[in-house]
């Protein structure tokens, strides 16, 4: 990053993403935590200076509010410092940009950074869906009936009128991360789907279909970063953080300007192609936050990959698919990989970091050097970007 | 701070506590970040740079879990960068150090903190009371009946049996700080109260009675954070932050060896101090996390400024009263200031500068040139320390 001191990825692991009926939030924990340390060279755990948890919503879904001390307890490390960091579905990738600045303020060398989420068998699925609703405005949203789903499914349906997107487009990002997903072992769905099954699925909120929408899972990610001075010893394959990016929006979707574009993350893609002094064409593979369909439409035109508008027919055309134009999604994203919120954002590195290495076999990147990661909270009210390279 | 840049707070500002029935999340964001803005000298709002949010419970509370972009939104500052941290009654606390690294990463220079909680007309005493009970270990406690209080009055038994520390020891915290408060006109109460007053109230979990603990409150504060090359413009009586620690230890008191003492508040004071490179005989004011006596006396142990065990008596002695041995808690600390979770550690930082500055009127600690702030996140699986100097 231009600003500040490099930092590193030299660990990285994610559990399988889906209902966990053994896991609880200390068995995510455990899991992640020890696979990120185990894929470091050497690292002794009293190295480990500091940790970053990324949690939405514990406390909503299981009662458990303190995710920070029971995640660093889960795993033995107490004393450490332990920093929670919520931002709904953006508070993993909250969690890895104060991770990455806790190092590049000298506090710290070597950090590990966990995001996590216990979404089934916690509550009922309809108290799921009332606390899913608190990422949006309580007052002037949530309390009138609505709900994250009808929120994009009002963005999709603006985006239908202004652009000529169809359902037909939307279901493509389905089909394309279902295909990505089957080739992903940790992936919460490894089936295939066709867009005819996409088009007559169940609908949630018109105009979205139950394949519209990521699914309630179960799931933790980890990473272990390091500063650069640390990095050589740690990793035979570094990957380097080079650009971070985060923006807020209004809350509620009536005060946004326009609903068919996500402004924080036209804000925070700008800001990390900046820190990162790398450019829209040296992408080679973006891990975004498809949390619905229309979601992932607009994410590739607001960082700008396709022109407003041109994102439906894009996908359509096949040219966000695996080894396309721009691979989108190679992990199967949240559609299909599954979306325990705060694991999201640090399962997007997790994957980055895999294809980096070039170990994702079937669903490799060819000649992957540069990844984009993009994580929204809410309806679109907070977008966090980071860009990563190999070298 | 030894580790990184040096950070200032040139502007501070906090609301009244209480039972604020006119005030929402909005209103409380409003006034404390206009009142630490105005605080500055010369700050145009477009200068700020990022936002961190220090919140605990507002989904629990009134269904709000997006609560960063909520007070960007309030204050019209979107699309800015903001950063919600949770940890209980330590959230303000984790937002100050964070926004601290914020600035010492190179990131920011200019950076506002918001601690805020509406804890009053949101949900029933009840739910209030469930969600406080989220703090601690749902599985091993919550679920099994403990409260966040009960724990405490454990810790306060055993203190009793192993220190000889007694109920007029833990009454003697609650006439200090109701002293104390009684001179902030930003306190939630200003009442008086002696001994016999506090010997005789209900019992809410015994040992503990009514004036042993903090009350539920609505508030909010606010502070300008500014690395040293702006400060001078910012401020012409900058306070320091030159020392912070943070620690973490188990979730359940089961797994602790001892409940007579807080080991996160050993090692984040430690850290803290020798962060700053200043000592205990340099401090001249403490405000701590009372939220509750027996939270006091083990605090001013933990940090060491008394002996184990000896927290009670010096307490009782008047060695922790104002202009005393040890100013503890001049603002009325949680106990008589209020205790609007993720505000209060924030308010910490207000109070202190106020005093370093030498504008606390009545309650001012003479010649305060060094303060430290400690606040703690549930039963004590968090602790966060700060060490601000004026010069």
């Amino acid at each position: 990053m231009r600003n500040g001191r490099q930092v590193a990825i030299v660990g990285a692991y994610r559990t399988k993403f889906g209902e966990l009926w053994d896991y609880g939030l200390r068995e995510l924990a455990f899991e992640a935590i020890f696979g990120a340390i185990r894929d470091v060279n050497n690292l002794i755990e009293r190295d480990i200076e500091a940790a970053f948890v990324g949690n939405s919503s514990a406390s909503t879904f299981g009662g458990q509010e303190s995710v920070g001390p029971l995640v660093v307890d889960s795993v033995g490390l107490v004393p450490l410092s332990v920093t929670k960091t919520g931002g709904t579905g953006a508070s993993g990738a909250i969690a890895l940009r104060s991770a990455c600045m806790a190092i590049q303020s000298g506090h710290h060398n070597i950090v590990i950074v966990c995001g996590l989420e216990k979404m089934t068998d916690v509550t009922g699925p309809e108290e799921v869906n009332t606390a899913l609703a608190h990422s949006i405005d309580q007052e002037w949203e949530a309390r009138q009936g609505l709900t994250t789903t009808g929120a994009f499914a009002l963005m999709a349906r603006k985006h239908f009128d202004e652009f000529g997107t169809t359902k037909e487009h939307l279901a493509s990002v389905a089909v394309k991360n279902h295909e990505n997903g089957s080739k992903n072992p940790k992936a919460h769905f490894r089936n295939r789907i066709n867009i005819e099954q996409a088009l007559s699925a169940k609908i949630v909120a018109d105009p979205l279909g139950i394949f519209d929408c990521s699914p309630i899972s179960d799931g933790a990610a980890s990473v272990v970063l390091s500063s650069a001075e640390k990095a050589k010893d740690l990793s035979d394959n570094p990957c380097w953080i080079i650009g971070s990016g985060q923006a807020s929006d209004y809350l509620a979707l009536h005060d946004r300007s326009s609903i068919v574009s996500l402004s924080a993350t036209r804000f925070a893609g700008e800001q990390a192609f900046q820190d990162s002094g790398v450019s829209r064409d040296d992408i080679n593979l973006v891990e975004l936050h498809d949390n619905y369909t229309i979601g992932e439409i607009m994410a590739i035109e607001d960082l700008g990959f396709f022109p407003e508008g041109q994102g439906g027919y894009a996908t359509l055309n096949g040219q966000t698919s695996l080894n396309s134009e721009i691979s989108v999604n190679p992990s199967g994203g949240l559609k299909a990989g599954g979306n325990p919120l705060g694991a999201s954002g640090v399962a997007q590195a997790v994957e980055a970091v895999i294809q980096l290495r070039g170990e994702a076999g079937s669903r490799q990147v060819d000649d992957a050097e540069t990844a984009l990661l993009h994580s929204v909270g809410g309806s679109g009210a907070l977008a966090v970007c980071h860009i990563l390279t190999r070298n």
